[in-house]
């Protein structure tokens, strides 16, 4: 076998330690935990169903392929729980760690390639990036919501923070953002999620 | 929230079932045994990786998204061992039925659109299938290669039957082919796998 399919296939193999990097989010049931490799291609199904809310025409081979490999770093970086706010000063620096050692493995083309892949997502600038993290934050609403807020609970997640990170869904689908509103009203409605401050500035955002 | 988000979403989680859908491969260690949905994110990242060994100039959306619902019918049907005869006989009943079951869930044009898909790739004709059915091959293969042939070994899988499968890989590539007979080559030489008649035709066609 030539060096250039050995080493795409090194890389192959390398990405199946994904499927042993657990999140904090429970399968619908409630289940066990999700491990990244099942939240990417569970959201990448959905960026495929639900393009037609993307606002603009996003190129959805790239809108898939980032959702794919959005969580490969955490192979060797584990993954930081979007609500742990020490883990979250250190994230960056342990990512692009991880980047340099997983991305090394393939030829340099596509090194180069998915590096960029990696960077557009993380950067969230394009309507591919914004629809995509739009997927990061849907799948796990979806379970979440679906487990009546148990992982909010579990973690004692605040609605605030929840619509802090929510909210960057509006930036790739206005549409979705609606429908995330509705879910996390009917959450607060049901006592799954609660403000900081009930009287505070988040429940007048809502 | 309307009736066709309404529908996507609730299709949507029903997904989430296909990560306790447990298949015959073990991942690489070996570790536990592998779901539905980690092999379809797995063999999709393959197909965009070695799209370049495809026989020709395949759409590569079609070949993700394809990779990625394959297998959604065995939320309802469960996972047909591939080398088990009598379940392979009821296999295609089994899964013609959940497939209308799953996708009646969507809105009808999408409903549509993923079974024309689904069935695209069970028919194996278009460039697309085939590369993707070359990568269905190809994803398991990488995880019984790392394991020695484990997989093989503990269901008493003949060379002869892999070939059989493995052999499929050839109609969407023949780069990938060549590259999945060193692999068995090599497999055989170090008894992870065996002829079932060393004298007979298994052995020359190979």
């Amino acid at each position: 076998m030539d060096e250039r399919l050995t080493k795409q296939l090194a890389f192959a193999l390398e990405l199946d330690k994904e499927k042993s990097v657990f999140r904090r989010t429970h399968l619908s049931g409630p289940g066990r935990l999700e491990n990244d490799a099942e939240h990417a291609w569970h959201m990448a199904i959905m960026a495929y169903l639900l393009r037609e809310y993307a606002d603009g025409e996003a190129d959805i081979a790239r809108v898939l392929i980032m959702c794919l490999i959005h969580d490969v770093v955490e192979i060797y970086a584990g993954d930081t729980y979007c609500y742990d706010a020490e883990g979250v000063k250190t994230q960056k620096a342990r990512e692009e760690a991880a980047k340099e050692k997983i991305f090394a493995l393939l030829p340099d083309d596509q090194r180069a390639e998915l590096t960029a892949i990696f960077d557009e997502f993380e950067a969230g600038e394009t309507l591919e990036a914004r629809f995509a993290h739009a997927m990061d934050n849907m799948q796990p609403l979806l379970l979440i919501n679906s487990n009546d807020g148990c992982d909010w609970k579990d973690n004692g997640i605040s609605a605030d923070k929840v619509y802090r990170r929510q909210g960057r869904t509006r930036l790739g689908s206005e549409r979705l953002f609606e429908a995330t509103d509705a879910i996390l009203r009917e959450n607060i409605r049901k006592g799954n999620l609660y403000w900081e401050d009930p009287e505070g500035k988040g429940n007048k955002d809502v």
